[in-house]
């Protein structure tokens, strides 16, 4: 499971600052019709034409945000773009182009950050943006990720979080909590390893929930769904803090409030497995879990039609007037105060 | 010289992610009209029109790009704005947009974060940028700092690296090296203050170089200066690693060599004398020096009358076939071939 970087090391000195980025970077390919200068000068530049731009920003940081201990490079530079792509999917936009900047310290070779980049440009073409610029610097310690990412829509597409209104349907995409559990499960791992190095572990009965956390993906297809299903979003947002959190982003930009149903939270298989196995309520972790991934978005009480029965999305709640508050309602109907459990950087 | 950050604190802790980002942006009001949406969801929404979108990225890192025991907060958050928005102004576009991410150990209080965010609001209200996101999150050591800058340009106006021919000429904005001996100065004061704490430095001769450290600005006057002038640039750089780095990139991406004249390099009194008290060679500070935010281009031979006797404006050499090199031709009328000594953050 952890891997062994010692095998080739070309060590980040003997490049300098533009050898590495132009190394690590000459394998990338702008293909993006808005994307008329990508990386190779001061700045890229971008024709959007008629199009509204869509701009996010996220930091990833080693200890904080990722243990290499049990997540591969390759993985990493594949998450460190997926979450990015989110938050441009989550403004009901087409992810178009990255930047990627990385702060790293001497303790990478070479060939670390090689794997790095091929996560990075898997994703790029996956979801089909391109990489347009970045940074390269070294670091005092760990490994900083810093990603932005552009995207374009038409104006009457884009959802802001503040669009939700008394009534509407409260839905999310995929299922929820695994990407949390697939960490508890690394977690768990990773001390069985340093007790005893030799120990295979067997992660089958896993793979979903692991897979979630070690390479998530983004809800690029949701954009399309929905415009296929004749349905426009009222509010949207991504869900990586965890649906309790996002819930209360929602309500409180758009002044409003909901009921959400236990019973009607998607939860995969594995997922309710594994939490029985660690002693844990699933509905707790489905709802204060993060690194999702998934969207959660409002729809108008007639819409429900045309999305009722569709395999991707899941009605689980509704919204309701800002002075009755965020509640959760339990299997056995009973009304408990949601709280925002997001998750915070900066507590130990 | 030495802060005292311990007046007041307030840990970050208490007030968590997003009462950080609220707290420290609250008081940013997005004024380009190319600003939709700003601050506040998954992603800030833009619309340029007809224009081209020019997009910029630097990561700062402390112990590698800057120090704390002589930066003061304010100053850095200023800093930060303007070496991307120098990156911008490089391609001859017109700054309008930056995101700002921070990865911020626990020992910085509330109230330092304060201070930096004001030197952010303080550039971006000089540099008329709007601050439309970023994130704001823990790291395990010092502060990390991302920021991406957006611009915009008509098609004809952006000035890439590659585009300067044989004959042209080069030209610099202000002067050159003082940056780069306005560290010096900071770092010879900084050990002479952890031996004696109790000496007040005097620094009032060298309160230039020290602004033009702690302080840069970026050349956002130039694209207007030029275009009164009636002068379209062929290729464009800003001297952020040293001109003779600068000089590389043009070189190498134009397919051109160029010759440099020493006696034609703009250097201040300041710079002089600081160099001949350091007992430093003042050329090879302004060859090699980094950090000055000027602007390096090249113009037709024929507009050579238009900039004449510019005071912003000084020819320093002009553009020769790929075959012919880079060269400095020195006093005594000796031509030495230019080295790229660009800073490398991968060196010890």
């Amino acid at each position: 499971m952890l891997d062994n970087k010692e095998n080739k090391r070309t060590s980040l000195e003997q490049l300098g600052e533009f050898g590495l980025i132009e190394h690590l970077t000459k394998h990338f390919v702008s293909e993006q019709q808005s994307t008329e200068k990508g990386i190779g000068d001061d700045g890229a530049v971008l024709d959007f034409k008629s199009n509204k731009v869509v701009v996010s920003t996220d930091l990833l940081v080693e200890g904080v945000h990722f243990d290499l201990s049990y997540m591969p490079l390759k993985h990493l530079g594949y998450k460190a773009v997926v979450v990015n792509i989110s938050d441009i999917c989550a403004m009901n936009a087409v992810p178009t182009q990255i930047t990627v900047s990385i702060a790293v310290s001497n303790r990478f070779p070479l060939e670390a950050l090689e794997e790095f980049y091929a996560g990075i440009q898997l994703a790029s073409n996956y979801y089909n943006v391109d990489v347009i610029g970045g940074d390269t610097t070294s670091s005092q310690t760990g490994l900083i990720i810093s990603v932005t990412a552009i995207g374009e829509a038409e104006e009457k597409d884009i959802t802001y979080r503040s669009g939700a209104k008394d009534t509407d349907l409260l839905v999310v995409t995929g299922d929820l909590g695994a990407a949390y559990m697939g960490l508890q499960i690394l977690e768990r791992e990773k001390q069985v390893f340093l007790v005893n190095p030799n120990n295979q572990p067997d992660l089958e009965h896993y793979s979903y929930l692991i897979e979630r956390q070690l390479k998530p993906e983004a809800r690029k297809d949701i954009k399309a769904l929905l415009y296929d299903l004749d349905v426009k979003p009222t509010s949207m947002i991504d869900i990586s803090d965890g649906l309790s959190s996002e819930l209360f982003h929602i309500c409180k930009q758009s002044g409003v409030g909901c009921n959400v149903y236990e019973d009607k939270l998607p939860l995969d298989p594995q997922f309710i497995n594994v939490c029985e196995e660690f002693n844990i309520d699933s509905t707790t972790i489905a709802i204060n879990g993060g690194e999702d991934y998934e969207l959660l978005f409002s729809i108008k009480m007639e819409d429900y039609d045309k999305i009722k029965g569709n395999p991707h999305l899941s009605v689980i709640g509704h919204i309701v007037p800002e002075n009755e508050g965020l509640h959760i309602v339990t299997r056995e109907n009973t009304k408990i105060p949601l709280k925002a459990k997001g998750w915070n950087a900066f507590k130990e």
